[in-house]
Parts: C-alpha cells; structure tokens; sequence
C-alpha cells in the first residue's frame, strides 16, 4: 500500500514537473494544427530548419503545399524574403528562413498573410552583446550565470546539454531576425584569444551557423602584450599590425563566416590607442584592415569620458567628431543610446546623426542594469522606439536616429544594431518573464525600426501566453488580458522613469549594483562623474544639470532647432528638463505646480503606477499557468516595494536641499533617509 | 580665536538642549501669566505643592486671590472638592490638590469655572501598575528601563536624580487624579519582601505620599517559603498566616500608609492557593486579614486560565463565579478588560456585573503590548470608553461596566480601577510622545468614568501642545492643529483593529513579542491556546471562533439579551462577529460584501488611514516643535510600515483558506507570506 501511494506520488511529481510551466520556451510556443507539404528545390541545414519549423508548427490550411524559393530579387535586400500565402522567396536560405519564422507568427498571432509582400530587415547586423566573462559569470546580468563560458568547462568539448542550449539561443535569436552573437564581455579577457577559447569559439560557431547567427568576440586591445608577449599593443606597430593579421587568420581558419571584433578601447580604463598616443581611429582601422581580406567588420564603442572635462555628455561627442571621415568603412562606431549611459531616459546621442562620414550603429541595452535588473518589468520597447524616432535634424526633419543608422540617409557600407544581452542560464533566459518581451523587443525593432511598440507587445503576449484554448483568440482573452497585460508594458518603462528619474534626472543610483536609489552616494577623493551629485546638482537653490549655453553647452552638440528648444527652458520638453537645465525649486512648470512639487507627484505616480500593475496582473490570474503567474505576481510586489523606497529616498533626499513639504495630497513616505541611506539590505531589497 | 569659537559652539550647543522639546514635560506645561495671592489656613507637605503650582501655573486675573478650604461636606466623596473661581473646597488636603490641577487645566484650556462645582472621583483607588522588575527591565515596557528599580542601585540609598523622577512622575500622576501605584511587576520576585527591597518602597513612598499617592506592591504567593524559609505557602496553614502577618506589619512600620497587595496567583505559572487545594478566595481573604487592620487592600487577579478547558474566555468567569460572596470586603478582583487579554478588541469580560456579592475592578492596559508597543500612534481611550459603557444587563439595562465597577450598582466596599502603566525611563516617559496621551486619559477616566474621549483627546492636545504663542487658542490653531489631531486620535484605534485584527479576530501575533502579525504560529507542542490557530481557526469552510450555544458556549456567560445577541450571527455586532461565530468565507456581510471581501477591506482601510494619519500629522508641522514633530513622524512612518506587513501577512495568510482573491479594487500585498513567516526581521520591523 505504502509503495503504491508513493510510486502514486512520485509519478505525479513527475507529470507536473514535465507540463509545469517555465517559460523556457519564449515566444516559441506554437504546434502544428493541421498538415502542411514543404517543397524546395534546394538543401541546406538553414532549409532543413525551415522546414522542420514549418512542419512542426504550421497553423495555417490542413493539407496545404508551401513553396521554398530561393531567386535572386532585387527588392529583396540583405537577409529579406517575400511572402506569400503559399511561397518564401529569399536571395539566400537564411532569407527563406526568416521568412518562415514570419509566416508562422502571422498564422499564430491571427496577422494576415498577404501575396507578394518583401520584407527586408532595417539592419545588415543585428548583434547581441553578450557581457559574459570567460569564468561564467555575466557582467550586469541577472537571470544566472552565462550560456558560453564556464571557468571548468571552457577547455573542454561541448556537453550535449550545452550544445542543446546554444541551439534553443539561435533558434529564439533567428526566429525574431538577430543574425550576431558577440560571444563575450566588452571588458575583454585577453584569454579569449588563446587557442583553447578560440576553440570554443569554433564550437559555438558551428551551432548557431544554421541560424544565420554570425559569431563575433570583444578584443582587449593589448592583447598582443598580453597575450602574444609583444613589448607593445601600439596600433601602428609593425609587429602588432603582424599579430593582429595572424590571430584573425587564425580565428577564420576556425571559423569561416566569423564576423569580427567588437572593441571597448581607452575608456573606463580598459587599454586603447590613446595609451600609445594614438587616435581611436588608428586603433580601429589597424583591426578593421586585419579583418577586411575575410569580410569581417569591427565595432568600435564610442563610450568614452575622462575625469577632466567638466560634463561627461559632452565626451564621446567632442573626441569622436574630429575623427569622422577617419575610420575604414568596416568599422562601425556603436554608441549607446543616449550621452551617458543607458539611463531610465536620456536624450539621444548626439553622435547620431552627427558623424556624416563614418558607419554609426545604435548600442541598446536589453539587460536592466538601470531599469530594476530582473525584478522590474519594465517593458524597453518604448524606450527604444523613442530613441530611434528621435529627430537629430542633421538632413532636415526626419532625420530620425533610425534613418540615420539604418542607410536611409547616409551611405554607409555597413548597418548595425546591437543589443546587450539579458539572457543568462535560468530555465526562463531572462530571470523576468517579462524580461523576454524585451529580448524580443529588440530582436523585432533591429528586423524592422519602424514597429511600434504596441505592435510588438501584441505580438509577444500572444506568441508568449497563448495556449491550446486559446489557438482561436477569444474576445474575452482580448479584453481581459491582452489588452490590459499590453497596457501595463506600454506603460512600464514611464512608469520605472517617474519613480527612479523623471523630469531629466539621470544617474542617481547607489553605487556598483545600480540597483535602488543613491543621490547622496559621494565619497571622499572619488572621482566626481562617477557620484550621483554630480548629475543632479541639487542644492538649496534647486536642482538639475545645467548644459545650456551658460552652462556645460552640451546642447550645442545637437543639431537646430533642438540646440535652440534644449537650451531655452520654456521649450526644452519637460522630459529632459533637468538633464540641461539646473531650475530653482520654485520653478513654474506646465502644471501649474512649482518644480519641488512636480517631481513630488511623478515619484508619487510612478509607484502608484506600479500598484496598478500588480492590480492588472492579479485581475488576469485565470488566463495564464500557475507558475508564470507567481513568479511575475511576487516580482510585482518586489518591483512596488522598490518602487516605494526609490520614492521615499529620493524626495526625502532632495527635500532638505529644497527644505519644502512633499504636497499633502501625496502618500507620505514610509521610511527615514537615514536608514535608507546606511541599511544597503533595505535600500536594495532585492530578496525576491 | 579657536577657543572662541569652541566656547561658542559649546554655548549653542547647550542653548539648543535647555530648549530643545524632548516631551519631559509632558501635559504639565501651564506657567503664570499674573500674581495670584493664595490663602489657606493649613500647611502641609500636600497643601504646600498646591500653593506652589498655582503660584507657578496662574493664568487667571492678574492678581487674584484665591482660597483653599478644607472643610467637611458630606457632597464632597473622598478625594473630591467643590471648585469656585475663587475658592476649592475639600475635606482633605489632596482633595485641594486636585481642585487645584482642575482650576488650573480648566484656566488653561478655556473651559469656564462655575461657581461650587463638586467634583468626586469615580472610584476610590485609581492605580497605575508598573510591569517592572526588581533588575530594572519591565514587562512589556517599550519606553526604557525602570524608574524605580535597577540592579545596581536597589540596595543603594536613592540618588536626587531618582527622586526628582519620582517626584515628576508623582505630579504627573496626582495631576490627572491618580493615587496609588503597584511598584512591581505582577510577576513578582520572591526579593520584593526582603528588607533591602522593603527600604527602598519606603523611600520611594516617602516621595510619592505628598502628591496622595499610595504606594502598593506585587507579592508572590510562595514568598513565605521562597523568602520566609518556610515549608509552605498553603494559606490555611498557621505558619504562613503568621508569616504574612509578620510581613504586613514590618511593611506598615516602614510605610504607615500603604495601599496593599496586588497579587497574580495560579495564573501562567505563578504560584497560587491551588497548589494547596484551596481557593483564589482562600489566598486573599489569608492576605486581607493580615491587610485589614492598617486599612489594606487586595487586588486579586482574575487572569486565569488552563490549557484543560477548551476555551480560555471562558475560565475566568468558571473559576470565580462559584466564589462569589466569599471574599473578604477589602479584597478585589481586578479584573481584564476582555475574557482574554488586552486585545485590540474584546467584548467585555462577563465578570463585570456577574460578581455581585464581590468587588471588582476593571484592569486596563497603558502599555500597548497589543497594540503597537510605543511605535503606534493608537489613543487607548476610545477602547477603554467602549469598556466602561458597555453594557452587562446584569441590573437591567443601563448596568454597564462603569457603574457595575464604580459603586453606583453594587455595594462594594472599595472602588478601584487600575491601568498597567506605560512609562520608564525614556525622557519623554513613555517612548511615543502620543503614549503620554494614554497615560493621561487612564488619569481622567479613573476620575471619571463618564468622560468622553474626545473630551480628554481635546484637554491633553490643548495641555501637551499648547505653547506661548498659543496661550490665546486662537482659531486658526483649533481648525488647523487641534480638530484634525484630535480626529487622528479618535480613529487611531479603529485603525489598529483593522490592521490588525478587524471583525472580531484575536489573538493572532507572532509569539512572544505581541508586536507583528502571527496568524500560522504553532510550533508543534506548544499549547494550543497559546497559539494563534486557536483563536481564528481558519479553515477551508471559514473563519473565527464558535462560542455559540452550539461551540464553547462562552455567550451564556453574558446576561440577556447579550447572551441572545451574540449567540444569533444575525444579531451579533460586527465588530463581534469571528469572536463568537466561526462563519463561511462567503458569509453575507451587512455591506453586502461576502465575509472574504469584508475582511480585506478592513485590512485595506486600517494600512490606508494610518496613511492617513501621516498626511494628517505632516500637515501640522508648523504648529508643532521641530523635535516632537520629527519622532511622530518617524513613528507614523514605522507604523504605516508595519501596518502594510499586519495587512499582508494576514490576508496571504488566509487567503491559503478561503481560496479567493483579494478583491480587485483593493491595494495588493507587497511582501511574500513565506518571507514575513520566516523572516522576523521584516515582520517584526521594529528599527524605529
């Protein structure tokens, strides 16, 4: 009796380990309700996929036949297809299969198939970077320890179970059109060019290759000294340019269709050119011309800043525009998002747009280093479709940051976007199941930058939370949870913004985790754009950065009229308002409200806000499986109770500079200063 | 130059302290305004004190005179007086001592002086217990240690510090009309009737006695063996009668005008008759004798309960019931508020009235064991009102607990009430500055028992924060300061019930330290009515305790129509309702809510109007001093914190049984249930 009861119990603990839901499977989730008949004249391991996807998951007419066409088109561009109902046609195989992943989505998501249409991708090089260090574990990563790199396996063959995950990553990646994998850390490893990794390298390589995943790795530039025992790493050198040439022969001999090098030189102390008095252009091209004669590219990161110049801003700009017109046309200049450094919202760059005669690529970060890690949702879709649709006016209006990198107004030779990873080794990639919304996120903006993000969201939660009773799209799953699940990530991002830094304030975190909050993180002899005073400036006059013309002049970096609309405060859009202009407390904003209060009711409104997601969430329990539902429901109550702390530290804070009440109709805060600013274990709360 | 700036910051700095606000002062704030000529034609040490404070605390006309008059009038009760503008008449010098704290509340507050008004307490004895042990710790005290007790100095002849404290604490009392005090913890040491202890009671009565405040002490019921060297205790014995005998007189030689015993006897361990096979009427009546002919009393708890039975609110009345009549005329029965044990809210205990033949005195409890210890701002006031107006039935309609204690019903041949005290050693006495509030409105209640608490909420406001600038009240500070204060005040402890344990549920505090939520607490062999589980029994049918004629029955103990009342879920009180009914989680609530929904609202409205006492308390920062607006800030915050926890422990908690949601329009949990189970820190969350 007892062996029965516990054979009884064992076998459903097995059964419920075996359909619980983990989220392991993303967007990846559909199965086939009828038969289809695949026909292609040609084979590939890339056609394979296709057409093993297209069997596996076809939810279009039982019984139907679909063509596989691969003709060369000239509307066809790059990795593009054309789809119809019953044909994908593609220049190459990796079209055909992107073009599969497409019709797929469109028959699951109910989006209709029409004849004849061409869909070609916005970039040539659409990259994860991966901040995976060679010991396994991932700089500013929160959803475990890295896919690639693990200090006891890196020098041994490829388990099975590794490969098995490398190819669910290319499959994920291919499926939402990423065709890059810089494999490790922008703050390289010199090991990662020693024969052992590079072997490594190939392994990986020859995985994701069906997937039309390239393989590119991050370089220390002092490689050749610290790894090939040269006395120097200068660029023009002789003996240098030799060992370059030699480690990417190399490295192509391994793999064939490598892509190249991604480079962060001379900045945060990382070594570079400059250390041998040379430009960040000689660095570039000296790697660029060893790359050329195998087609491969480098990407050459524009985030540099000293501690000498009086407004970090301004840095990348001021040392990068002398040079443009200087670089190898397969070097690519990738600059993050915005002036400083992947804040909750910054202005955009104003390198894009600005270097007229040099590729420039967009650097997005998809891992929340600022924007809560993996406890907060916080959906960067709209993030990122303001950047892109931001006007720099360089060639007149619509010079948007996304016609400006995608070869719509500039003729670069190559287009490129990269995205900073936040997959790690958790069964759920991301840590947040929401968090793949953003790995998806990008995936679809760098296929096509004129999506929006409604658009996208749609798509992911249906791809993402549809299930078996769902396959036809009920009205009721439509009001009750697709659209207030849609709206709660449409508003996310806003939302993170108003309770960490809204109205222009910008790096005001606690130091190193960039976690919670940290205004009076100061200490004694560190360098002053490292603390969060020096962002926000506030004193007992009021508060912000000043980088008008009678300030930093940052604002000159930026092309009119929006050299003219930042620097005047009646025009600066209230978004950015403190990031270029140091107002007094008493300052009338469009309100009504004087500044102090004003930012009283957006910390006030980001934390309610985050309420009101847990209100949504709580509401739509009955339409998704058990264990997605906890693990979002306690993530919520995590991200509310931060959300409270960012609040209360941050106006307590401010409060004795601006020495006026937080308005009455607002919730008081719940904590004291004092104890947020000493207790790291409150101040972080990151338990959950 | 250096030094001159040392001297002047040492001058500042001791400038600031004399005149920083650090609550010492307490409702004691009154000083003159003008002369006053005072003529009485008797000195004494209490005659002297009243010249002194009204020479001190004249805020009448300008040279007034004014005339105290001791005279026999049969009109006059005990310690009463009859208050003229220019005259107080008493038969006793403490009688014009409280006339004289009277004149001077009512010049203070604004409220007129009728011509011979008299005034007589409620009851005759009006004590405070003092929880606290002979090592200077204090049972349940959250505002310091001791200041009457100390390891180190018991033995030591006082220090003018510790009878200065004495002495306030003396005036303090006698200034609200309180006139006695148990020096010792009802746990009592065996070395509290040791000679070295005994010497120590005397000095401290000595300091007491001129402010007409008696001085009492606990004892233990095995002191004549543990103390005494007997072979036992059992109070028939003739050795220990002598013993005691012995005892009481060397006592009274010491202080001739000692109040008495107050004793805790077969009762949570303690020692008791019981051991012996007698009575509580046989331990008392042995103690009474040995009391009576130096006019002594004792005050006998009626706190007593089995783990046999199978309910505790039940035990008390079972176990005195039968001995009613049986005790001497100078023994009381001090009595519990509730049947189990100074709960946010308990119906009254059904000894109240049911003793007839016995006098008995309703026990309060200052100290907020239950209810916050000296973080929560909760004015005890308002509970204890709906004690003493409850009514028994016991003598018809209008019997309520007040005139049943207070001799209005019953012929008893002492009156008393006592409350355990709240205070130590903190500088502003009692920890939070609003505890001071309770302490207060013990003193006005114990005086008279028919005052409302507005009444006392509006004089202790007036008395406590009333400053030079407000010595005319003017509007703006009634509308702005005192209205809204007073209306915190009055809702602070409906609020506590809601947050705490709103409908009728008891009892439900994590072990031990009675501060946070505990509902899941049952350690395996624990007594179950020492745990929570006992007291809500939550299940998956429902909620609460079944004390119906058809559960334990505790409902008989009541007089009709109570009895009926509360037996009937219909009729039952709401407040009531898990107290007496164990009800379905889809019980129709009077609001139409289901029971489920009816108890996260509650939670809901108690976290949202501590929430609202902030902003209350915030608003009136410009009329208060800087120092007591900072810590009831603090505390506000600390109890807007730890009201959030009670909320979401106790709705997570039993949500595990009711199986339904919190309702959608309600503020959802931020913690997890697994971490507020496990971690102590977070629940207990005490830090300020």
């Amino acid at each position: 009796m007892k062996r029965t009861l516990f054979t009884l119990t064992l076998v459903s603990v097995i059964l419920v380990n075996l359909f619980a839901e983990d989220g392991h499977n993303l967007w990846l989730r559909n199965k086939n309700t009828g038969n289809v008949t695949v026909v292609c004249s040609e084979k590939s391991a890339t056609i394979g996929i296709a057409v093993q996807e297209l069997k596996q998951g076809w939810q279009g007419m039982d019984g139907a036949t679909i063509t596989l066409k691969i003709k060369k088109d000239k509307a066809i561009k790059n990795d593009g297809f054309k789809l119809s109902p019953t044909q994908i046609q593609s220049n190459t195989p990796l079209g055909i299969l992107y073009g599969t992943y497409e019709l797929l989505r469109r028959q699951q998501t109910g989006e209709p198939i029409e004849d004849k249409v061409v869909y070609n991708p916005s970039y040539e090089v659409r990259t994860l970077n991966h901040w995976d260090n060679l010991d396994g574990t991932i700089e500013r990563g929160y959803a475990g320890h890295s896919i690639f790199w693990d200090k006891e396996k890196n020098l041994l063959t490829p388990t099975v179970q590794e490969k098995l995950r490398w190819k669910e990553y290319a499959r994920a990646n291919a499926s939402i059109g990423l065709n890059g994998s810089v494999l490790n850390n922008v703050n390289a490893s010199p090991d990662m060019l020693t024969a052992g990794i590079l072997k490594r390298v190939k392994e990986i390589a020859d995985v994701l290759r069906p997937y039309g995943i390239k393989t590119y790795i991050s370089v220390k530039f002092s490689s050749p000294v610290l790894t090939g025992g040269l006395k120097t790493s200068d660029p023009l050198d002789p003996t240098v340019i030799k060992w370059w040439n030699d480690k990417v022969k190399e490295i192509y001999k391994l793999v064939p269709d490598f892509g190249g090098f991604l480079v962060k030189a001379s900045s945060e102390g990382q070594p570079g050119p400059q250390d041998f008095g040379r430009t960040h252009a000689d660095g570039a091209n000296m790697l660029a011309d060893a790359l050329k004669p195998f087609g491969g590219i480098v990407m050459w990161r524009a985030f540099v800043y000293s501690p000498s110049d009086k407004d970090r801003a301004k840095q990348a700009y001021n040392e990068f525009m002398p040079l443009d017109g200087q670089f190898r046309d397969n070097v690519i200049i990738q600059v993050k998002n915005g002036p400083i450094d992947f804040q909750p919202r910054e202005p955009f760059s104003p390198l894009f747009g600005a270097m007229k005669k040099t590729s420039v690529m967009p650097e997005l970060q998809i891992t929340q280093e600022y924007l809560g890690h993996s406890i907060h949702l916080v959906f960067l879709s709209t993030m990122w479709e303001e950047l892109l649709k931001s006007d720099t006016y360089q060639q007149g209006e619509g010079s948007t940051v996304a016609r400006c990198t995608d070869g719509s107004i500039y003729n670069q030779k190559y287009t490129a976007i990269a995205g900073v990873s936040n997959i790690g080794l958790d069964t759920n990639w991301c840590g947040h199941d929401f968090a793949q919304a953003n790995w998806y996120a990008f995936g679809r903006l760098a296929w096509n930058n004129q999506l929006t993000s409604p658009e996208i969201a749609d798509e992911w939660i249906k791809l993402t939370f549809e299930n078996d009773s769902l396959r036809n799209i009920t009205t009721d799953w439509t009001e009750n949870f697709l659209i207030p699940v849609k709206q709660m990530m449409m508003q996310s991002r806003e939302a993170a913004v108003n309770y960490m830094m809204p109205l222009g304030l910008h790096h005001i975190f606690s130091a190193n985790e960039h976690y919670g909050p940290g205004p009076w993180w100061a200490p004694k002899g560190m360098r002053a754009d490292w603390t969060p005073p020096y962002y926000h400036q506030a004193d007992s006059q009021g508060i912000g950065f000043d980088r008008t013309h009678s300030g930093s002049d940052a604002v000159s970096q930026y092309h009119e009229p929006l050299c003219s609309q930042f620097n005047d405060v009646k025009t600066c859009p209230e978004i950015y308002l403190l990031w270029f202009h140091h107002l007094s407390w008493d300052y009338k904003m469009k309100s009504g409200r004087n500044l102090w209060d004003e930012i009283c009711y957006h910390y006030d409104t980001g934390l309610n806000k985050v309420r009101e997601f847990q209100k949504t969430w709580d509401k739509v329990e009955k339409y998704v499986d058990v264990e997605r539902f906890k693990k979002v429901q306690c993530k919520l109550r995590s991200q509310s109770r931060n959300a409270q702390i960012w609040k209360d530290a941050c106006l307590l804070y401010f409060q004795q500079f601006s020495k006026k009440p937080i308005p009455y109709k607002l919730e008081r805060p719940v904590y004291e200063l004092d104890e947020l600013m000493k207790n790291d274990s409150i101040r972080i709360s990151k338990a959950n």
